[in-house]
């Protein structure tokens, strides 16, 4: 499959409108923090959400709106997250569904809500009115650049991505965005993506690939060890593309699924980048593996590991760390089959074979773990199965920020 | 139960003695390095390990020694783990525990090795062996001050302990040494513990005691979420306090247990408080859970998450955080009947009820959050269960040791 990427993020895809406006809710005047996506014309949608216990209202609310695999619109707030805020928190996440909808007029129920923020305070609903109505008023195809800023926290930068590939002679275009910089881990944390295509795809085959896509990105990113109440991917497909309908599996529905995938891999990648204090991306490719899960567990725990992260802003190689999460895993292995090798744009070294400690370079090591990304690759020599893991590593100002992140 | 603390550490109890000495396996010159502990009489013994699948050769080695319940010396090294050294790696561990044996003139599988420090290197044995005879040559009754030295790595304090209760109208005593401060975490890791009791103890109920004392106490001690391939804990009992012996449950050997285990409390408090970058000890308490299993899990979730360290490091009352990992623990809780109270020596302060925040007196929470020791009291309102689990702020500090560990 030839992908091409374009410019224009969750508005990039054929007959989508987005906006992004300054409400108020965030403590900074004039920050962005109402983010709406629509599609005027009907759309299939999926979404995947946290795993935590603790699940945000607007999570327990879209959940219920996507479950009919139809909706057309989102509407997202930043700055605070509306979970723990009890009854009336739920009330407050269901009035914005309703609010949208009435100005959209489409039903609250084809509405998916997110929030992000701050835990325990319930959202300024006054402010939050405002901004959706205003959100509403400044819809525009090119909205995408105001949408993603004003679904940021603590992210220094924006995150979107717009991929276009050909299927079955049409092209087919699917835009997205992402914020999250802390509080992410499988499966998903603090964490808000959407993703728009004019791809046609029936209600269970676009959950089927939104599941797949997010299997391998998302759910394989980890910043800190701690899960969010209140992230989700949200997928929206309105089918203006014009392509044959994917309703079954088959190579069309494959190929749509590897664009999504694709496009989920470069937000991960994103995420990863721009994770609280990270100075590098690291990706840590487990192959060799004798299950998925297996390979899946392992790749995790050393993208995961504390003592791993700060080697790598040390720019220490010290491999131990690594053989040593492996261990805790719980994946299964033998420690004297274990291979690492340590690689980034400056080049790579094996740093252990058969589980053994090699005499390497360590001031190539050093160069090596100094680019900007970090690739991790540890063959088990089990088996076939392959994963690979998305992290950053562990530095002083993602101490900073999550010491004083109320302040 | 009434309990005397009394000085002496590990030699505390009658009839033990231990040396301390340097031999150079640490850069650092005249840094003490090699430790042995040593029952002149002979001695139940009991142990538990890591749960790592991948396990230092000490541990393969002395779990090997320990299986029989009995062993009567101690020798551990520090600077170098013999962990991922391959065959070689387990010839030298064997190799130390005959050397010790054939100096004490007992048999190899008398004896328990240890080693902590970095992975992936060989034991400098010809140093090691000097080692050995020098420390065999220096045991004395008053050799638990050095002994307590020679186990140290990043240690900024020697932690040890020593205990005296009357267990039927005879005087115990039990002492103790640890070492760790980074990759701790359940179930047990990087942590050394070696305790030596005067009690007449058989070697099953000796087993008992020691997996109940830890249980609750290094299992519930969580630094940095990585679990270290060295970990073990050692009890060494020797019998000369007189005590009728100890060969079933009853009230006598429950005394015992509680004996052990208030040792244990005390060398965990001293891990925590001592962790890489710690600037306080965190004492989480979970109350009211349904089952033990899902209080311990709580527990160590709430010890263990990044952010809730990073915020008590910063003294923000973040109570968000709290439940946050309480709900990804797994602990089976409903988010709506959960109360959380932050308590110090500086009072105490209820932040959350029935799930929700209160509004509390932020001024108050920093001071409360200021003192050495942190408590975060977490009342489910499930059922009956309660458990501690022990950790410690996330520091600059933390990433400044760890980002430069082998240099």
């Amino acid at each position: 499959m030839s992908l091409q990427e374009i410019a224009g993020g969750i508005t990039a895809a054929t007959g989508f409108v987005a906006a992004g406006v300054a409400a108020g809710i965030k403590k900074e005047a004039g920050q962005l923090d109402v983010a709406m996506v629509y599609s005027p014309e009907p759309a299939t949608a999926a979404g995947v959400f946290t795993q935590n216990r603790l699940q945000g209202a607007p999570v327990i609310v879209s959940r219920e709106h996507l479950a009919s695999g139809r909706a057309r619109a989102i509407v997202a707030t930043s700055g605070v997250a509306n979970t723990c805020t009890g009854v009336r928190g739920l009330a407050d996440a269901r009035e914005m569904a309703v609010l949208a909808g009435g100005l959209l007029k489409i039903p609250p129920s084809e509405v998916a809500v997110a929030s992000t923020g701050v835990i325990g305070v319930p959202l300024p609903m006054e402010k939050v009115r405002h901004g959706i109505a205003a959100a509403a008023a400044s819809l525009s195809p090119q909205g995408g650049t105001q949408a993603v800023r004003a679904i940021m926290t603590t992210d220094t930068r924006p995150k979107e991505v717009a991929l276009r590939a050909t299927l079955g002679g049409v092209p087919v275009t699917v835009g997205g965005m992402a914020k999250g910089a802390g509080m992410i881990h499988p499966d998903l944390a603090t964490m808000l993506v959407f993703l728009a295509t004019d791809a046609a795809v029936s209600p269970e085959m676009l959950r089927r690939s939104l599941r797949l896509a997010a299997d391998t990105t998302f759910n394989m990113l980890t910043v800190d060890g701690d899960t969010s109440p209140n992230d989700m991917v949200v997928v929206l497909a309105n089918g203006r593309a014009g392509n044959q309908p994917l309703t079954a599996p088959g190579p069309a529905w494959e190929e749509f699924t590897r664009l999504l995938e694709e496009a989920c891999v470069r937000l991960t990648r994103m995420l990863a980048a721009d994770a609280e204090g990270a100075t590098r991306l690291i990706e840590v490719r487990v192959r060799g593996a004798a299950t998925l899960a297996d390979a899946r567990t392992a790749a995790r725990a050393v993208a995961g590991s504390n003592l791993v992260k700060a080697a790598v802003f040390g720019r220490d190689a010290n491999w131990g760390r690594i053989i040593n999460a492996v261990g805790y895993s719980g994946a299964s292995f033998t420690p004297e089959a274990v291979d690492i090798v340590l690689a980034s744009h400056a080049g790579q070294e094996q740093v252990a074979r058969g589980g053994c400690g090699l005499a390497f370079d360590e001031e190539r090591a050093r160069e090596i773990l100094g680019g900007p990304e970090v690739r991790v690759i540890i063959d088990l020599h089990q088996g076939e199965a392959v994963a690979t893991a998305f992290g950053c590593d562990l530095s002083y100002d993602y101490v900073r920020i999550n010491a004083d992140y109320r302040s």
